[in-house]
């Protein structure tokens, strides 16, 4: 059945028997004009929103409705997690071309909710409308943190440690085998890095215990996200290129198929992996503490400088500047970021 | 010049200025991975979505990019006036068109940006993307109110007297011309009523102060949002056909046009009214407060019953039952709701 003929009024009948709130804390969840929350004493709120476009940011050929949906809360609260807070609330606003399958959107729906359920994440509203362009996905989360107590991008120090949580790289390889109809059993972890990123709550919660002085998450890429954390805290990095956590499935597929490992590892977007720099005598208590935390493979890549550069140290011992690589929709519409 | 050649970060960079937080309570605004907002002791958070894309819920020749920025954040607003919070807080995502003019897109910028500085309301996050089918406009918006405090649907009680602050059908009349070509000096009052809508805080404060039982706002048209209120709390209702609230350029327009006014006070959407629910004894009072605090015209157009049916009594002294004639976006996508 096509969610033209389902219609409108029994979708929301299920997406709400499907959200039903018992969570505590939400003392009014979906079914009113907006959600009503209570905050814990001592707390502030954490807040971000992500839109994901198809055609943009996904192919429905790409990953299966549940893994879109998972995907869609996923990149959400890991921007909460990369601030040291724990999410807890979800508002997902669904566009649909009437055309579309209604088992897709249900299956997408159920994807939202399972990921909301594993991480203790209640979704307190949203919006669904029609759409000429396919399916659009909108969610904005919201957590909490102890006042005070956020990791921002600003709080990196000379001569801090920079760890990296997880491996990175290998969405950007998932979506290059996606692409070029590689099937995911070829290369289980790359393409599944893509489908369904993990979020990495407890590394950032054992992160904020050991003191991180800044945190944020890759989502752009390597190279652009330390250099928001670098621009932020006025600093500048040294990065070892033989340090860089380089999965074996991409060692894999880079000499298979010709590509840059390193090259992907710096600019490969959609890792979800966490950035984090500690004070430098700790770090490799903290890596440790983190792994131990969060069972992730946590690898330390290099150091906070006091210049502004951000510096590659290549295998060789050569050296060269590395360049936020970023991404622009509007001028390259057609690639994912 | 057109957004694909301004490209994002340009685009991002005159965002991030027209948003610049300086609002006590917001100490990280846009810029981090997610904002951080101080939530003031004895207080609840309000939250609510919603998603406006272009051929769906507007057409860029209906209204200017200023109107649509300011409506797009009126919209969310007004669900949380409905409960009786307090806008504070709104996250802005727009997908966009590569071949969108720049200046266009900026000037729907600054129309959001203008309403939130009018309200009160700090802008703390948002996304952009691509689109391939014009643009999508996904709004959150979240507001605070004394714990326990917020007024819900559900307290209507058998008795109640029904009030609404403002007008109905204004705005489906103002949408009625615009798709038949009136421009806007003809009726003025009911095409800004669909372009530019205003937003009720002071009413809803005042309402709250003489303690409403029940709100919501007329954004579906009042036979639907009314039927909301009487399912939510388990009532009916009488309405009466010559209190409801007919505002003088539609009786022109009905007349002029041969349009059925009654109908499209039942039936059409878009007005963000408030529909308010508040003990008979105290209704009159009420409504007078409500109208001294706010400037706004408020009327009694009838009571809450003890049954579970929704009785229109028309003019001539009949009674028909009232059906909600809700708006279903997947089975009539081509109107707006």
């Amino acid at each position: 059945m096509l969610i033209g003929e389902l219609g409108e009024e029994a979708l929301l009948r299920q997406l709400r028997s499907l959200f039903a709130v018992t969570s505590t804390g939400v003392p009014v969840a979906v079914g009113d004009d907006a959600a009503v929350i209570d905050i814990p004493t001592g707390h502030q709120m954490v807040w971000s929103t992500d839109i994901l476009v198809e055609g943009i940011h996904f192919l429905k050929a790409w990953q299966s409705a549940r893994e879109l949906g998972r995907k869609s809360l996923a990149v959400n609260a890991s921007d909460l997690i990369a601030m040291g807070a724990v999410p807890r609330y979800a508002l997902f606003t669904l566009a649909l071309d009437p055309a579309t399958e209604a088992e897709y959107v249900l299956e997408l729906c159920e994807g939202f909710c399972e990921l909301a359920q594993e991480e203790g994440i209640a979704v307190i509203g949203g919006d669904t409308s029609a759409s000429h362009a396919g399916t659009v996905i909108s969610v904005t989360a919201g957590g909490l943190v102890p006042a005070g107590r956020a990791v921002l991008r600003s709080g990196a120090k000379p001569g801090d440690a920079v760890l990296v949580v997880g491996y990175l790289g290998c969405a950007a390889a998932g979506l290059k085998l996606l692409e070029r109809g590689f099937a995911g059993e070829d290369y289980p972890e790359l393409v599944r890095a893509f489908r369904d990123p993990a979020c990495l709550l407890a590394a950032s919660q054992a992160a904020v215990a050991v003191g991180a002085t800044a945190m944020t998450d890759v989502s752009d890429g390597l190279s652009t996200d330390l250099s928001h954390i670098c621009a932020e805290s006025g600093a500048g990095c040294r990065v070892r290129q033989s340090d860089l956590p380089l999965h074996p499935e991409l060692i894999k597929a880079a000499s298979e198929l010709g590509w840059d490992a390193v090259a992907m590892m710096l600019a490969g977007g959609e890792d979800y992996s966490l950035l984090i720099c500690v004070d430098a005598a700790a770090a490799d208590a903290a890596a440790a503490s983190i792994h131990e935390q969060s069972g992730v493979d946590v690898f330390r890549i290099g150091e906070i400088t006091g210049g502004r550069d951000m510096v590659l140290v290549r295998n060789d011992g050569s050296e060269e500047t590395l360049t936020a690589m970023g991404f622009d929709h509007f001028t390259r519409p057609g690639e994912p970021g």
